[in-house]
């Protein structure tokens, strides 16, 4: 059987190191002949598994002292609201960045809670879509933080500015943390929903600098205040234990493949060999300027969209799964996270190929 | 090596043969070559599990047509904040009967949002602990609701009755769902972390009469708005989908071992086994009437608590695990939720006696 490989945008693949330790001992974890998710968050062995959880993180994006850490349940869709009632404070204002369909969601939940200064920061360059340069977003005097998503995983656009500001930046990086080195003390708050990079749906990592744990709305549920969670060490709630221990095994594998330097360039590479194949190809397209490509999810379009079901079933005989496009877009998407190795992209490109040939 | 009893308040134990199958097909899942938690929440195989899931928790429990079925993220105390801001519509006011620690902690975050009018449940018979009859509870007339939680893991206390009312009873059966027969029509919304007799953490069902959809407050986060899950099909964020498939295996379990009715007969039967030999030594003692034990949570105390560390070890050693009781009361907690066989209450029984006659 040819190796299988899984494009999926997420929930995603997870590194096959990682699933098969977690399949060795699924019902008889650190010899206590029963399974890690039937065991009490509580317990001195989970206690172990959550804080070398957190420390590894740490390790892996040289996380400040100054910053909290939190595993949250929910994933970006409860931080669309969890951002606005812990920030806001008095301000009525918050930036809100706009590049494509996640960051847009965002503001429609915070607009629940505040005024939100819409910035379209989505621009064409040579028919390509593309993000306007950072400064030149008009952002408001009065506005409490200034929200963007990076990565969006539907366009395939990635943000590589930062919001030229001194309010804190807020965020979303589901679909980008652990991809590329960042230097997290310029953000006021990163979270990011675990089912990309991190491990299985059901948790959301937060980011957060200990001078925004005091602003919080009187409506605010527990469950999603920073402060509380912090001060509680993220068991406020019974947390999704299981969740939590997978993705502490993720970043060990992170850190014994070489940390997030090592993984950027094996992503660089990943992402530059299939968008060279698409760029010298006339069947393929994808309609991202170079500026702004992502290195996680790659959209592509076929010439012909009338074989688009012939290849989704021939990739997928071939072992290459997941690679239909989100609903809203179209055509195709290869979604290449950290668990997905570079021979994973080079089978997609030789598929690709293949299927040119016979197809052009 | 003995068989492994784990008696864990929660995360609980999960039934073994769901362990052994969710083992066995962990990295391949239903030949797709892949985790069933690295596959889409949209796609068609993840979808047939969800729906499979909710049609099998409708059979056992019964639930009319007219009551919805949400899975949802987070566990009780998100809905600790979720059923008022829910529910109140434009009253300022709710019922909340108080017989125990999560029934009270329910009413710390309902206060944010409500004057909650507490009735203490509370009393003793003959020195235990018992609660008093639902018929003198004194409810408020403009209450929009009326909560409580009848089963209280901690204190080991059950409520058999249900609040005297016209208003929606809501109940918070995190640890008594699917233990015994219960008539869904006579709640407004019955509400369940999943990690005591449903499947791991950070999962929470949600079942909801229809007509109570339409009262959310405007600061209502939507990933816990129940008319927006509703709508979405549970699907408005990507749900936790591993602790949904598990979940829906532990269902097809319960209904291959006779469903609700045949399991309440075996968890009867357990927890008399336990009580009876409580009841019969000087040695042990369990400090709640007979009126409100619990079926699910068996609190104990040893006459000379300086054993209780001694106890703990040889039981640990004997493979029955978990038996500390909460820290807020001490002593000992049997915690016998359904995956729990009757055997592993007999060999706690047995190790029980067998401590008694060496340090009595």
């Amino acid at each position: 059987m040819e190796p299988i490989y899984n494009f999926s945008a997420g929930p995603a693949s997870l590194p096959k190191a990682v699933m098969k330790q977690a399949q060795e001992e699924f019902i008889n974890w650190n010899g206590l002949g029963t399974s890690v998710m039937e065991i009490s968050h509580r317990s001195k062995p989970f206690l172990k598994v959550a804080a070398e959880a957190e420390q590894d993180l740490r390790d892996l994006l040289s996380i400040p002292n100054n910053y909290k850490v939190l595993f949250c349940q929910g994933g970006a869709r409860a931080q669309f609201a969890a951002v606005p009632m812990n920030l806001l404070g008095s301000a009525k204002t918050a930036d809100y960045i706009d590049g494509g369909y996640w960051a847009a969601s965002a503001v429609e939940e915070a607009q629940k809670y505040c005024e939100a200064n819409v910035i379209n920061a989505s621009t064409t360059i040579d028919g390509k879509s593309a993000i306007i340069p950072a400064s030149d977003w008009v952002l408001s005097d009065d506005s409490a933080y200034v929200h963007f998503c990076p990565n969006e995983t539907i366009d395939g656009i990635e943000i590589n500015d930062l919001p030229v500001t001194d309010k804190p930046i807020v965020a979303d990086m589901s679909s980008t943390i652990l991809s590329r080195e960042i230097d997290i003390s310029k953000y006021g708050v990163i979270y990011a929903g675990a089912q990309k990079n991190i491990g299985p749906a059901g948790l959301c990592i937060v980011i957060v600098r200990d001078d925004l744990l005091d602003l919080a709305h009187s409506a605010l549920p527990s469950i999603l205040n920073y402060k509380v969670l912090f001060e509680k060490e993220s068991m406020y709630n019974t947390p999704p234990t299981y969740a939590w221990y997978l993705s502490g095994l993720v970043f060990k594998w992170l850190k014994s493949n070489g940390g997030v330097a090592a993984i950027e360039k094996v992503n660089r590479e990943k992402a530059a060999t299939l968008y060279q194949y698409i760029d010298q190809s006339e069947f393929y397209r994808n309609s991202v300027h170079s500026n702004n490509r992502s290195l996680m999810n790659v959209p592509f379009q076929l010439a012909k969209p009338e074989l688009d079901a012939l290849f989704l079933e021939q990739a997928e005989a071939r072992g290459l799964q997941a690679l239909k496009g989100h609903r809203a877009v179209g055509g195709m998407r290869a979604s290449i996270y950290n668990a997905m190795p570079l021979e994973g992209v080079q089978a997609l490109v030789e598929f690709m190929k293949e299927f040119e040939q016979k197809n052009a």
